[in-house]
């Protein structure tokens, strides 16, 4: 057979699929399967973005290419929401509109990174971040982060890790895996360092409507040369429970999305157009129901805590937004073999840490933002061993 | 400011932008605007789409997260599809969806090709398919075709051509930008020679549902082996006329899927659902509505040959599927002149050669398909100078 790129067989393989399959040979002998392996949320859309969608849908404007930057209307949504948020003037033209913030997460890190090249990735890292550039030659560089600091990354470190290749730095808050909510303070220094260091700092803001409560994340936006440094992506999946519908976004200043243009013509052409059309809508619309969620979520983490009591062999080392990075009891079998024996004795679905990069044989993400309040109470309930 | 990636100055920029933004000049003395720049269909979709469209987008499903290689019901629609075109046993399984086919060739092309190495591009090539290479660092290595051979490739000149470092050849039938539509002989010596050399040969079938007649294209799923050789891509959005719902395939064998799984789930997790769920019906239920626009894009095509023997200076040098590839009169300043001046000038828009690679300073492609008949009528008295 011909053989493919060599990057690729150096890539993970896809962990969601995999961790689902450890529960094929569950006979329910605990209760109801809980699957708390991928982020998604565990409410519906709002009825009224369904019918948005449909409506869209139903048009011939929805099926037509749109432009590559993605539709004005969300664009000028989604720039208002910032401005509320960050209270600094982001402009409709510093945001792309992007098929899902995994890609937009690739497309950045082609614009940032190439072959050769590497990255700085708080580690634990998220498996797609890191497979994302290993399947195009670029190194995702570790940066190790400690649970006696909430697994919020040292900028110190970092710098210390900073060498020629790398071109960028990479921070998710709240973070995938762990749930860490990283200070505004420390993506600051974060933001301090790359600029110093003529790098990028490229920060994911998927799941920053879930923060505890509405107020700025960080002031980075406040620098009238933001766009000179920051890369910022954001995700509406989380936000309005459509990641069937694949629509994220890029903020970035002029001279990145000179580039970024190129690669969004070449790999999306436009973002799929009706969930534009619904969400241009839904963002100035749907402001109160996701403060709704918001107080949803942060009711999850404390009923997540609240339970864990019940299980103290098991701890929290860092909880938030969507997620919670558990750390196994010593006596324990290691991450990979304990959530197979949870999935297929006990029905309860967790990534393992070894997904999440090197050095977490020993930690359990959790999406706790999947489950009703109910299905949390009962998980431990699922870590003692079957009677 | 911190510098992108080298990779990214390499690569070309978007061409159509660019191309719609020199009609910026035109006043409307020659008639209303036409634009052939982008391969749209020129009519609407079907009603029943729309329909199923948004009934889907109205569901909590279509709003979920749904499998890595697309929902299974699409699948099975379109490997029962290919089976009774190409005659042959293609399985649901050998199927992955994709956010549109610029992206299923991106990701194919990340299985085949690494940094460093090169992906052997019949030229002229389509814009999209050069930049996916350039900015991974990617070589893309131009495979001249000539006018007399209808800008069919030759296999021997491909063969003179590879080196260690070609690991693909990518070849677009019926092609864009020429419309040459390569025989299916021609097709099959370029699978032997991929074959015999160890390369993969990337077959781009985007236009396939508007090859003059309904028998099959080529004879290569007649292989059992076909799998460790050939990539087939394919593309919804021409066929059921939704390029915004942004909805593509790829056709590949177990081994090659195993890599491309990693890709899937980095850059799109899955594909837009609501749009799979509506074209898992249309696949079987617009057959005929499809062979209805086989017919209109054939009257096109004969309408766009006829017209233009009112302009014989301008040469047809190749025509099918969608497109025409166009020799300039000797007189005419170069392709990216002429272009410039007959948008702001004529309001016909059009794409210069040089946009599709090197030596095509005396080309330009028309988009026929986008147009009905009546404009395509009114292009040669585009072509005569302003009074």
């Amino acid at each position: 057979m011909t053989e493919p790129s060599p990057c690729l067989p150096r890539t993970g393989v896809p962990p969601i699929p995999e961790a689902r399959s450890w529960a094929a040979a569950y006979g329910g002998q605990a209760g109801p399967v809980i699957d708390l392996t991928q982020a998604v949320p565990g409410y519906p859309p709002h009825p009224g973005l369904l019918a948005h969608l449909a409506a869209a849908a139903a048009t011939t404007e929805a099926a037509a290419y749109g432009e590559i930057t993605g539709d004005a209307a969300l664009r000028a949504a989604l720039a208002a929401d910032m401005r509320r948020l960050y209270g600094t003037p982001v402009r409709d033209s510093d945001l792309a509109i992007t098929a899902g913030c995994n890609l937009a997460f690739v497309m950045a890190a082609m614009v940032a990174a190439g072959p050769g090249e590497a990255v700085l990735l708080p580690c634990p890292w998220y498996f797609n971040h890191a497979m994302a550039l290993q399947m195009r030659g670029v190194e995702p560089r570790p940066l190790p982060c400690r649970p006696e600091d909430g697994f919020v990354p040292d900028p110190e470190r970092a710098a210390s890790l900073i060498d020629a290749r790398v071109r960028a730095i990479a921070l998710i808050s709240p973070n995938n895996p762990t749930g860490a909510i990283y200070p505004a303070e420390t993506i600051a220094r974060f933001y301090a360092l790359c600029r110093a260091r003529g790098l990028w700092l490229i920060l994911d803001e998927t799941y920053r409507d879930f923060l505890p409560d509405a107020t700025a994340p960080h002031a980075l936006f406040a620098d009238p040369d933001w766009g000179q440094t920051l890369v910022d992506l954001y995700s509406f999946s989380k936000a309005y429970c459509v990641p069937g519908h694949r629509v994220g976004a890029v903020a970035a200043g002029q001279g990145f999305r000179a580039q970024l243009a190129k690669v969004l013509d070449t790999l999306q052409i436009c973002p799929p157009r009706a969930a534009q059309m619904a969400l241009a809508w839904a963002v100035p619309a749907l402001g109160g129901w996701r403060e709704g969620n918001r107080a949803i979520m942060a009711e999850r983490a404390r009923a997540f805590r609240t339970a864990l009591a019940a299980a103290p062999a098991w701890r929290i080392d860092a909880l938030g937004g969507y997620f919670s990075y558990l750390r196994l009891p010593e006596e324990a079998p290691d991450a990979g073999e304990t959530a197979r024996r949870l999935a297929a004795e006990r029905g309860l679905l967790l990534l393992p840490g070894p997904f999440f990069g090197p050095g977490q044989e020993r930690y359990l993400r959790v999406a706790f933002a999947n489950a009703e309040t109910s299905a949390i109470r009962a998980i431990p309930g699922r870590f003692a061993p079957a009677e």
